[in-house]
């Protein structure tokens, strides 16, 4: 991974036309290595703020319009104001612009509440290229199960526990990410604590089970993937079927594949689940990835 | 509030000595106003890293052993590299003596795993006076119950959801707040999935019960009360007995007194839950923020 880019925003209220200047004089390039956040930016003391990850492919932003209604969705679960669409599209065709073409990358969007006290959200975008190698799309990975503790159906029940919102407060995510490392395993899958699917620290669950391509539904307190979104635009073209459903723990060893999707790594295919081995797609697989690279509006 | 005043620490590993120019020579203030955190902050970006905040009276950093243990603790729970306490007493001793001495104030730290991809963390100080009036030391709060989402005992079965840590990642502590606010409450009290009191998103829950204090016990992935332990240690002189133990959410409406504990607020007794009243014991809640008050080691 190269130097990121940052870019600051100037938070532009929803309704707010867009300026003289257009949009991009709301945009402000960082200077290399330069701090740009106050110490007391509730992003950094509270982790109290949303953000998106998108994938750039040849400069141009992966599935803007999927990560945009989450970013609104995810600010509204956490009563932060709206964020104005058409400046954050601005912004991100500036950042994406701002990779080189030849690697892939990925832009992350940050709205957090701001500084202490101000009332004023802070918005910034940060810029990343990537090796262009991504061995795993073809190795695959081996996962562990993680207990995440609440139970499938808690969600509707305590919208306070924030399911269903990116938010920054991902100390948790990272902590799973570390014992399935510790495990020798390359990434986690969460389970419900009452034995459901529910989706890994960074991405979303596929299964594939004969001519069905299945998803654990949202309503569980999970994120909807805009990545699976995306992968179950074109399943129908291929001739698969598509389900959102409770999908119960047992159901990842009773599968004919099993995926991890993300914007970026886009679908890794699962070798290993706990030490046991599972059935990898390789032609599927390729076509995932292959769909996912091109440009996807 | 007045404005912060912000310290960024050049953080040393736990076993480095203190350098020729002494601890002092690492803390750097912060001119007011100026950004001191990198876009790419770990903090910010994550909420990965933990946090204490301490009450200053008179300009002595109150309980700084209980705090600086808690942080230890957390920082071992996150697998960041454990801080040197003495430059972090250093630190604090330079914040606390910065805030003027005629108010009460307090000093939040913070060390995060650092910029991304550095592998060095990041430390900081934010010392922040209060108008020094407290109306809820003595008016109470109103408070409600809220579901944590996670059963008591789930902590020692599921380290990666860091119980015990006191993570930058509070977004649900905040939202918490939101959903009191929302209910005209001034402050949450969690409870387990199976009906056992947590905690408070900022304090620590005690009840008294005849001539018995009563804390939840922390094994349940509750965080250790520092000012909790400031009450107990006195509680023998008062002739009290003081209990940690699981306390069942029905034992909130059957006690003599219902506080929440925290570094800056104090003791604030609790004069209604769930819409019913709690009885309110004056003369004990008057001499828990005397004794509070007065410098603790």
């Amino acid at each position: 991974m190269t130097q990121p880019i940052v870019f600051m925003l100037d938070v532009a209220p929803a309704d707010a036309p867009e300026p003289e200047g257009g949009w991009a004089a709301t945009v402000h390039r960082v200077p290399d290595g330069q701090p740009s956040l106050m110490a007391t930016e509730l992003s950094a003391t509270r982790g109290d703020g949303v953000f998106e990850t998108l994938g750039v492919i040849d400069g141009f932003a992966q599935a803007v319009d999927g990560h945009f209604w989450r970013l609104a969705n995810s600010a509204q679960l956490l009563e932060l104001p709206a964020p104005n669409l058409e400046q954050w599209r601005a912004a991100m065709q500036i950042a994406a612009a701002a990779l080189p073409t030849d690697r892939q990358g990925g832009v992350k969007l940050v709205l957090s509440r701001g500084v202490e006290g101000s009332g004023v959200p802070t918005g910034w975008l940060i810029a990343t290229t990537t090796s262009g190698d991504f061995p795993s799309r073809r190795d695959g990975w081996k996962v562990v199960t993680l207990d995440r503790g609440y139970r499938h159906d808690l969600s509707e029940k305590a919208p306070w526990l924030l399911p269903g919102a990116k938010t920054l407060s991902y100390a948790v995510n990272m902590a799973a990410l570390r014992e399935a490392a510790r495990r020798g395993a390359d990434n986690a899958i969460f389970i419900s604590s009452d034995d459901y699917v529910m989706e890994a620290p960074q991405s979303t669950v596929l299964l594939r089970r004969g001519n069905t391509l299945i998803t654990p539904k949202t309503d569980i307190g999970i994120l909807p993937g805009t990545t699976q979104l995306s992968v179950f635009a074109v399943a129908g073209e291929w001739g698969f079927a598509t389900e959102d459903r409770l999908v119960a723990a047992s159901d990842l060893f009773d599968s004919d594949g099993v995926w991890l999707l993300s914007s970026v790594m886009l679908a890794t295919p699962i070798t290993e689940i706990d030490g046991r081995a599972i059935a990898v797609d390789r032609d599927l697989t390729d076509r995932l990835n292959d769909a996912l690279l091109a440009r996807r509006e």
